[in-house]
């Protein structure tokens, strides 16, 4: 509280009354005491008291605004320009998933599977057809990628353990653990390529094989960022196609994925419209660079000040009083907001040159930028509070958090002995029975969403009602979980808020 | 507060006491303050005093009730006709799907595509075909639409870019962003129809293609309304079905959709069954807007009388008092009641004319029309809470809301700005992996639902698991969310509430 | 608050202090007034009270909770046996479903149609055939019924205008509403019986159609009960298969739908199981109608007592105070209890005197037999709070309710109106745009979810986006209705109880 | 509260002031109350205090650290390693639907049924073939079962009434309820093995038969443990598919389960990995349960301890104050918290028991032992709130809880006693037109779910709209429903916990 904290240091005097004390003190000495006063007082001001005393105009509060509607901007042009890419590539993902997987449908989409010796066989003769076809089948633009003159070719593996012979009905088995790898190459658009019925040159050891992978890798170009005015990239698909067969149990899970890497296209003409230039973009980002790096700068200052002023008064203080000043005492100097300011600044920054590296095709790390540049942006606009926090009133929110984090932590830690009982005894009773108990990351997601009141019949509902005993036990475990969560630390928990409300109020009476 | 503004206007004298400063006064003065004061008191009193203190007629609370009352029920005749309207176009919507999409089925009505261009070609001819055997095959009164003698035809258009080549496996692409179009018709019923295996007397470019588009109009009659003794109407359907090829990925999305324009059938006999005369529907909207106008016009004089009198009374209390009157005082002379009256009768009344107007086949734009009514009567239920307010301990709600309302707004805007940062945040973070981030907007919503306990579980679940990191971050990111909002800023917001009910239940006694 | 009710009588009175007053009366009159005061603390005794006071054994205590038992068991059997008849009329429902509609199948069970006139012919031929071969395709024991020796016949009949012809190309239409209605008769296992292709000697009018109706009697015998050792019923089931052209929108719904009639079987033997006798089940029946009819009489007596002493008291206290006695002390004498214990009572003897009805197949009228059983038992486990009353401490939750009940009212009241305005709105303005906005009884379903926060997400996501006015008006709405009503009304409304639990608490020490 | 039972034994002290009543006593009794006070506090000081009073080391504080680090350990142990068996059941389990149920989909998994004879026999002949096909399509290594030489055979049995003739058309039937079963057994890579079109011997008869049932045992082995350097074990499936035609109702229901064994392999060799000791697992296993006997012995001593003190406190109590000790001060000796480990102790030792005997192979009773094993961890987890308790304001939350149960049980008792008329009436009236109220069971869970505000708008939806009247009672029942629990009795529950909150933070001061 920056404003209550010249009263602070005032109900801090050993001496118990502020007035008192002062008049025992020598003239010269009460002298220097009132300018540190004044000091100190000036330190914790803020920018509009800091107007209305000294007529400083408040640039580092300009800077900060200015930052917020930069940064904001910055970040919606990026979201902007990435949600284009991120639909490309799904649609892609889409495309090839229909293009060359055989009966694919969306909603089977996670669980594609075969179950036979001879599915597999025409799963992926399917694959290879289509691949060999492609160039008259698609509608996009797609094509082979090409290294010299010869495209690509397809290749398929089979990986297989060494050696083994399995006899389930005497209950035998040999087996060596290394794992070989077979392949065969495809080439497409070859002269002379004739398709045999069968396009592995080699036959699968079921019993033995681990999976099979068909790999293959198609180029394309992102055309829709013409309409844009951005200028179209050029985009390497790698593909995979993997026949999952480890856990051998008769089910050979089928998934494609795909690699996408994005390069700027080497040769290119545009006529009609002008792709808009993209270094403009790039000077925007410096730009944003440099605001933050100001404010870097100017928040660095404030709390260097604050720690200079602080080993002052330190010093003043146990010299005046003889006593040591508290460590949180101490920490009132240090402003929490420049610390904000500082971090959020930092990981701006950061974020900002990777997406100037990003934006120039050198790389591609799309993830960790975007979670710089929006973590950064978070804590940017949380800053705003800061300023609220100027007016009256408004800042009963901060306040109150503030006030009641100690609290809410020490809380928080019983609450979490007893959520991780139920964590554990969930995922290890509930775990065969229920795909909401499978690992113990979904099973506190799931408890998680049950104590805010979601998705809790379908829970009851798809418990697997195998064992009586089990069945009873999850209607136990779930009722009193729920009662007790929902209704009595959930309770304790809002009002210990309400009790740290209604604290702070009487205190800023 | 309406009754408790005399002790008001009291409590803001200068003197801080109401009857020691009357005695200070001169005689003449004394009684025309009591004039005053009379009529001031006259003012703010509620229709049952008026009542009782002179026994006036409550006219206007008479006409607020007949208004409830005739505005509910003209809503409800026009929700009741439109629900016919509306279902009739959804079903005709469905049957246009049904009949001219190949393989449509409801649970793929969104992602309804093709990926091959064989399968292009054929489905625009399995729509040409179903177009021509229409009259043949529909169960519905649908018929192509005439233009003299001849029916309009069926017109099939590609768009695509003027010139282009490109070549994804050089990274190369030359392209003129001019967009061509190529059209052809297709007339029903000609003599010599034959259709041909391609429909189409063009080869589409995929390459460069952009859109096909294929429309046609029909039209058909909706026979239900005869039964409710309503005339049927006649329905031109423009249907147009899109195959979009905007973003180039291999995936052509298919969608048909439709424009509906509803007109008078120009000539009609209906025997057995007298349909309602549509001139009673429109006299009573009639009387709806005479009765609106007279409300209106009331409360208008109404709120007129209190301004004038807020200028006598702030005349008079500069006078007396030689101090200004607080402009939260003079408000106290505009009830905030009127202004909703105005505004609703002012919704209402266009809302009716608008209603007129689409009643006699002017006109179709049920939306605006809908929003009018829709908004002016919830106002105007909303006012009924001011007749409730007349009685003693119904207005808790009312008084509650209004004196929490600055400190709502403040921390609202507080809040706003944690959300807004979460907003921001997610959306460039999660974006590229749950669909429940693709835009702002939806974000918005699904953090909104958040906040209220829906849809917990399936937002955990959902999330790709592409990339470790960003997993991490969206479990972080969720949690603290959750956390943060539910249990403490709800929290807070419910103490606010809570709050401002104790103190207005100790000011109420 | 029956305890508390002599207090109370001390209280109203009007000299304001009960010992004073006494002391002012004469000797004969105090004795008097002694033994009536003595009367009305016995009446307002409860029964533990009354066994210590004057060692009455409690037997209307022993009755009600003898009732409680004997009640509940006979709403589980009637339940249990309930059970099995509606699993078997549900698998029967979906084993026709599957049997005579074409390509039924259960995820679009409520969405079966046909869109062109070719697809109506072979829905109905398929029927009829399915309904000819039934004896050798079924798997159940179903058999056509017999009237006589002949078997009753399948009969389809189409409903269409008496006369109309119809061309929405030149809008224009003459119409005749009556109803016309064709039919013919299909015997099953007929000689000679041989199905031409289509099995309608008419050629269905579909401009002019309306319905088609396909209808049969199909008899079964429910077997399972034999197991359970009760007497398997012989069911007839009246199906109708119902293809609606009512809305002429170019869609044929199609829905199977049937009658079931239980009988008895007219003759039967079973050997290797005794099913139970039914008359037991009677004769149970009947023993439950006797307690509760004792009940019934027990408070009737007790609530003519208080109705007397009620009078006695009015015409004591007016002699000696000169005062009428308040409508609300009247009530105190007429205890909710007994009134509640005699509603239930009535409740369950109808319910039970039907239930005997209906097991001896006399009726079958399980709707109003289970309503009637349901709403008694409920009342009866509700009526045990006042036994949990007798103890302290253990009627919090009860006397808060009363207590609140008078405010919740009010505050419900004001609340509806906000309530029913945005219910109004959102059904004139989203109504056309989503379905959970159809009618006014769903869209007041919908808000109710959305106040208790469920299902909000997906209200939000089908909000159909084609008009971008009412896209923007939806979310005004819905984000104003959830902020409204969960964070103000809702939290108003749990203050308000959370005032009255204290209130009570203070005045209980 | 341990720490405030020395000022509690005060407080109960009769004369009402602890230093009064000390000054009459003679001083040899004076010193021996002294030792007998020290003693007291001695027993109810918390580790940290001993450690700094006596400088005794915490071992027990120590042991019980450790008890809750090697328990987690070899839960997680025990559930990381179940997860593999898991999930090798299920997909198994899904491998065998797929490959002997036809046309076998994922989403209708749990209705996959037949409608018609000739369906039963294309059904069971299409699972004859494929088993007989087995080793020739499985891609995984499954095999048949043998017994010496010969494989195990298939077997195909019906069950059926002995004895019956149904004439549901002349409301007669004739049954004989005995079941009689009829077998035939099918040997698969027999020599001259013909698979005639019927692969039964016999003709099912419809009308008598109860179900059908194929049943085979196919063996495999988990090789994925391999990987993990587990050994791999030998699984036998018993699968069991049954045509369940119990109801009669047409619809013939078809299921697949399986029974699974696992056994160790009698017969292997692994190259190039070496599967990781299991020995080393139960010697881990044995160190928990030494640990555990450990810290069972000492807090059984603990207990011990206390029960004495407890004796000889009442007596030296009745000796000094002659009156008895009450039976709340007595169990004050005896700690929840011990008594809390005894159980958690006890529970964990017998799973970790289990678990040895499983390891072993000598039994596979998972679920008993993770039940014992789970309940045991949770315990152990909630122990650790005690140490917690320790310290300073972390306690909050078990104090409150711990004060508000009273309260809670009673509240509780009453909301049930509505709860539980509601579920009685909901399951009568309800059951036949909602499956969220079929059983009783199934009531209480969509009730318990409804109060926590899910799945309600599809609770409203889904009820079946046949009878006007129960679709009435229907809306009034949820809506009051709802509107009860949720907003009063759930509002109340939270001002119990919020007032015992309060009540604590002031005795806490």
């Amino acid at each position: 509280m920056d404003d209550s904290s010249e009263a602070y240091l005032c109900i801090n005097d050993p001496n118990g009354n502020c007035s008192e004390s002062h008049a025992v003190l020598e003239e010269e000495e009460e002298e220097e005491e009132e300018k540190f006063r004044r000091k100190l007082k000036y330190f914790f001001m803020n920018p509009c008291d800091k107007y209305t005393a000294r007529r400083r105009k408040p640039w580092k509060l300009i800077l900060q605004v200015l930052k917020i509607a930069v940064v904001t901007i910055q970040l919606v042009s990026f979201g902007l320009s990435n949600q284009m890419v991120v639909q490309f590539k799904e649609e892609n993902l889409m495309t090839f998933r229909h293009l060359f997987l055989k009966n694919f449908s969306r909603s089977s989409a996670n669980t594609h599977a075969v179950y036979t010796q001879h599915d597999v066989y025409t799963h992926i003769t399917y694959t290879v057809e289509q691949f060999l076809m492609l160039p008259s089948i698609t509608v996009g633009n797609h094509e082979y990628e090409k290294s010299g003159e010869v495209y690509t070719p397809l290749s398929i593996c089979q990986q297989f353990y060494h050696n083994g012979s399995l006899s389930p009905a005497n209950e035998s088995f040999h087996i060596d653990t290394h794992v070989d790898e077979e392949c065969s190459l495809i080439y497409p658009r070859q002269p002379f390529s004739t398709l045999t019925a069968n396009p592995l040159n080699f036959t699968l050891h079921f019993e033995r094989l681990l999976a099979v992978t068909v790999k293959f890798t198609l180029k394309s170009i992102n055309l829709e960022t013409v309409q844009y005015h951005e200028l179209p990239d050029c985009y390497v698909f790698n593909i995979m196609i993997t026949f999952d067969n480890k856990p051998h149990s008769g089910r050979i899970g089928i998934e494609l994925d795909n690699d996408v890497q994005i390069n700027e296209c080497s040769d290119w003409t545009v006529t009609g419209a002008s792709p808009r230039d993209m270094y403009i973009m790039v000077l925007f980002d410096v730009m944003v660079i440099l605001i933050l790096l100001l404010s870097l700068l100017l928040c660095t200052r404030s709390v260097k000040a604050g720690v200079l002023l602080q080993f002052e008064y330190a010093a003043f203080f146990s010299r005046r009083h003889s006593k040591r000043v508290s460590f949180s005492e101490r920490m009132e100097f240090i402003s929490g907001w420049y610390i904000l300011i500082i971090i959020s600044d930092v990981l701006t920054i950061t974020g900002s040159l990777l997406k100037i590296i990003i934006q120039l095709k050198a790389m591609a790390s799309y993830d960790l930028c975007s979670i710089l540049l929006g973590t950064g942006t978070m804590f940017v606009w949380i800053g705003v509070l800061r300023f609220m926090g100027y007016l009256k009133k408004y800042n009963i929110l901060i306040i109150t958090l503030r006030a009641a984090f100690p609290n809410v932590i020490r809380f928080s830690c019983c609450a979490a002995m007893i959520y991780l009982g139920y964590c554990f005894c969930g995922w290890i009773v509930l775990g065969p029975y229920h795909t909401k108990f499978r690992t113990l990351n979904v099973v506190s997601e799931s408890l998680f969403s049950l104590i805010n009141g979601d998705d809790m019949f379908s829970t009851f509902k798809n418990m697997q009602q195998k064992s009586y005993v089990v069945w009873l036990f999850s209607r136990l475990y779930l009722y009193t979980f729920v009662s007790l969560f929902i209704y009595m630390v959930l309770s304790l928990f809002i009002t210990l808020i309400t009790d740290t409300y209604d604290t702070m109020k009487v205190r800023e009476r």
